[in-house]
């Protein structure tokens, strides 16, 4: 049986990766007079006299929802909402599993922008916060800083931000490793999308030097008639020498290269056209933008991938449990850029200087430890900022 | 420490009544692989193309949403959708613990119809079935109605059909102790809201003999000018003698009285202005429309209340488990009328002939044994008419 046969008939086995079940003993006649009528009545009216106390008088505190409109899954595509909910509810999966944070996987049926931003708007206050997932681009920037406005809880765009953090997380290691230093780095992004726009604003807020990006019809630059919106504020803020001309272009002399984009869009030559002993983060799913062996062979000192079958696999799954776990546990009122770069520092941070080399660069993605690191960032970030609710 | 105390101490340290936990192992990288990327790509194109495979392929087939607007919580009224998370999450819990059936508690931030409506609508394909609760009448009516017509799953008001059923079993056995024909009965209903009409449709269409509704102005006829558009359909199915006064004018002679309404609003006076040994079902909660005490001291024959301090506690903690867990287990597209009379008619049938008394005449509430009967009539019914999805 191949895998694909394996993950079928695996998923046919657990009819449901997750499961909603009971906290409260529910066997003798005083347990239903405690959890439901009469007693609940308590709980209800602290909470209609002060709003705050649903965070510990019901599951809110723990919970987040992980809510797709099925446009943008995986390599798959526009698939629709009901056929991305396997991922959203592996995603859930890793919630528990990663960072002991309830999470609960909704699809809305919708490509509208406002029905979509309403619906949720409507529901959020059953959430402690909501992580938005495989939104197609360029939609999903204005749902996120649409709900990010008027909801009272954290909203997080898990395919912009989490990707984002765990690639600076392995910058700054990348950098150290190498000797360079962050603030004279020339980076290209490939990728102009939800993840790439997101990378480059984080690695420009956190100072990563000079960044230039690139999309299918090549160079990002302030004045190339085909950018969208989000692509023209991206053109403003990078490839401040307005270069223009395609990815091949882009890399000349650069030190470090991030790919979100497609499967084996760099050469060999492009990478040998690089500065000497460049980073390459080869982040397309699941084959990368050049295979770690090419780019080894050209003269690359890092690389990094989506993988788990290569070392240094970018995987944000060293994110999200811990940034939802930190803003939860102190009701965070938003995740912050300040917290998303505490998120970064705190992932690059677990791995011990002495263990850090050009084939370890971030703690494996299986480390349960990375998730209580990135929470107490988190949580003491929104601390100082005054951004909690505890 | 008083009982109220008490459930505020214990859901401080529940901190929630429900929990979502994870399924699939999540242990190694093979796991990762095979319940996330790049497996889970594998039931994602499934679905795409047969979107029932989400019933079996995800927690769908599992999965009831509980889905409120907090305007008619309890005897607490509109209290806001964040206070009602208490009792959504008590309701959730019983689910699970008497049906072993999942169920997320949801409320929806709008009192509009329109909006709750569409909301609801638009993630409903996240679940298997839906259980509207605690909307004020008479906007619940419209509610249920519109959304049965839009969802592709069942949805159900437990506040008027949870309660019509048990009622109706309840009947059904307080009939026979009594040596009564379930057609000849007169019956009043006092209460003319959500759960009372949904009473009086049952009662009616299951051949009850005649119904008398009344409300807080009195007898309900066809005429009277003071019904909402939903009593004035109640005024034609109902009081064919076109009977008007006070709800004393329509007990005198009745052999029935069903309380949906306040504490104390039926006199021993009353009772003895009834039939020769009646039936008394004073539902009102905590403190019924008359106590069981007062009530068989007027002759009364058979009394059933909403508490588990008394004999013949009515609470639809026996129906609604079941009747999701049957509708799930077909993957049902509704829940019929027929489909609810099966449920009414398994009740009762659960009392063993032996065991029916004036004292007896339901299933013990915390009966594990009652939702599988339930389920079975229900799923049963459901292929019979052609509305099972497997």
């Amino acid at each position: 049986m191949d895998n694909k046969q394996l993950a079928m008939q695996k998923h046919r086995e657990w009819e449901g990766k997750i499961e909603v079940i009971t906290r409260s003993p529910l066997n003798t006649r005083e347990d239903l007079c405690i959890a439901y009528t009469p007693g609940v009545a308590e709980p209800c009216i602290a909470i209609e006299q002060d709003e705050n106390l649903s965070f510990t008088l019901t599951r809110r505190g723990h919970l987040v929802a992980v809510i797709t409109d099925g446009t943008s899954v995986l390599g798959l595509g526009d698939i629709g909402p009901v056929a991305a909910m396997p991922v959203m509810e592996g995603k859930c999966a890793l919630f528990k599993a990663f960072a002991d944070v309830d999470a609960f996987p909704l699809c809305v049926d919708s490509q509208d922008v406002d029905t979509f931003v309403n619906t949720v708007k409507l529901i959020s206050k059953s959430f402690g916060a909501i992580n938005l997932e495989d939104i197609s681009a360029p939609r999903c920037f204005e749902i996120e800083r649409r709900l990010i406005e008027e909801c009272e809880i954290p909203v997080f765009h898990d395919d912009q931000h989490g990707t984002a953090i765990i690639a600076a997380a392995a910058l700054i290691n990348a950098a150290k490793v190498t000797g360079r230093e962050i603030g004279k780095l020339q980076i290209v992004i490939n990728g102009a999308g939800a993840a790439g726009s997101s990378i480059a604003k984080m690695l420009h807020q956190m100072g990563f030097g000079e960044i230039v990006m690139c999309d299918r019809l090549g160079i990002v630059w302030d004045g190339a008639d085909w950018l969208t919106e989000p692509q023209k504020l991206l053109a403003r803020m990078t490839n401040p020498q307005k270069k223009q001309g395609s990815l091949a272009d882009a890399l000349v002399g650069a030190d470090v290269f991030i790919g979100v984009s497609r499967p084996n869009q760099v050469t060999k030559e492009m990478v040998t056209s690089m500065a000497p002993h460049p980073i390459i983060f080869a982040m397309a799913n699941p084959v990368p933008e050049i295979m770690p062996e090419q780019a080894k062979e050209s003269g690359a000192a890092v690389v990094g991938t989506g993988r788990s079958d290569y070392p240094n696999q970018i995987n944000n799954v060293l994110a999200f449990p811990g940034i939802f776990k930190g803003a939860l546990q102190v009701h965070a009122t938003r995740i912050t850029e300040e917290m998303k770069m505490a998120a970064a520092r705190a992932i690059a941070a677990m791995v011990p200087e002495q263990e850090l080399s050009c084939e370890n660069i971030l703690p494996d993605a299986l480390n349960r430890a990375v998730a209580d690191a990135v929470a107490k960032a988190v949580a003491d970030e929104a601390v100082r900022a005054g951004l909690a609710r505890i």
